[in-house]
């Protein structure tokens, strides 16, 4: 039986994070950018606890309207962080614009935008507050493909990607935040559903499996080993050629 | 003495992108950025050479007014590529209007945005034409920094990343490629000045050294290695925090 010490893990994470700005940047500050989910606010609050209130920045970044946007504005007032609001529309709207008029725009397509000009945005704000760009991935969103690579995907480091969701549920209850924050139901911001309707398993399915190896119904053991082969390589760096010399 | 045979090494290269889309996407094209610059031209070459001219798609990302982009139009005619003309200046502007007015934009941020853009462009090509995006970064460069994490760092897969500027210009005199393209003066287009300029040392010099171990100049060294040092990062995934469970 698979036991998760979420106290013991949490200090770990804590302290590894401030190795890596020990490392990559003694004076750097974390750049976070926070959704109103579970994830980005349990990697906002490791971080506070790992370099303290004042190396940490929140940046809000609704497309548009953000329908949930009062639960990132909760967290960066519980946390009592530096944040700013910045409203990636303009630019989504400029790329989308840009594309050529013969060309058809997948929905897919489209729902991949904003990620990634929310890390062009993440970027650009660390680049001009000494910042370092958090990850906010967690292992069952990354284990079925659930990131957009060079988007959400990307940063310079990342706490939990290897943390499942029924284990971040647990640190974000001992970081004491909000419940509602911890325990809200991830809605897949692109298209509105929740994650769990569009995959086809709950995450307490995926997580057991992942941890235990368990998992009840074949169809379903099916459909996670299939997304998970299929996402692999978001997760890796791209192969490269190297000759033979 | 170190020898680079041009010829070996652009059939293995060709070898190696058919492979990859052999495993990741039989039925894909190649997406290429095309800059006007050597690299691009080479490895839009090489996916014509490994794929057919029908499977590769070029596109030339102006930002507004780009001096040199004749030589882009040259290219996707020299090599007779489908290729589509996009403008980024509306989504690099719409990500720098929406900077908070307090933030001082640094220069840094400023050249780093259009890079991420073009990625978030190629990218939405490629989603949109069933398209893997190619990486066109050379080793010369790649060792001392000379990219954007997340932007022209970015791609599926990355033929010239372990070939240097001296052999690259090798292969792309061997396949063909207009003398102009092949042999002109990499300008950094961020800030304008050539990129030897920028560095305080030749690709010439640089290759040495990468190849053989040797340079001259105590000074020289010195620089290579610091940027080398302060890059490598680029080269790796990002480090993720792995709990002891």
């Amino acid at each position: 039986m698979y036991e998760f010490d979420a106290l013991k893990v949490k200090n770990q994470c804590v302290e590894w994070i401030k190795d890596f700005f020990a490392k990559n940047g003694p004076d750097c500050n974390a750049i976070v950018g926070i959704s109103g989910g579970k994830d980005s606010s349990i990697v906002a609050a490791l971080c506070v606890e790992a370099l303290g209130v004042d190396r940490v920045i929140g940046v809000l970044m609704p497309n548009g309207e953000q329908a949930d946007i009062d639960c990132a504005r909760l967290l960066v007032n519980h946390l009592g962080i530096k944040n700013y609001e910045i409203n990636v529309k303009a630019a989504v709207d400029g790329v989308l614009a840009s594309m050529p008029a013969d060309m058809e725009i997948s929905t897919q397509t489209r729902t991949n935008i904003s990620p990634r000009i929310r890390m062009t945005t993440l970027y650009a704000v660390a680049q001009s507050n000494n910042g370092r760009v958090a990850n906010t991935c967690n292992l069952s969103e990354d284990w079925v493909g659930y990131s957009t690579r060079y988007g959400d995907q990307a940063g310079d480091f990342s706490p939990c990607s290897f943390i499942t969701v029924t284990e971040m549920k647990q640190i974000g209850h001992l970081l004491g935040l909000p419940k509602e924050l911890v325990e809200k139901t991830p809605i897949d911001g692109l298209c509105g559903k929740t994650d769990e309707e569009n995959l086809g398993f709950t995450y307490a399915e995926l997580d057991k499996y992942i941890r235990e190896g368990v998992i009840e119904s074949e169809d379903k053991k099916a459909n996670i080993d299939r997304r998970h082969k299929l996402n692999l390589f978001k997760l890796e760096y791209m192969p490269c050629f190297k000759p033979e010399i």
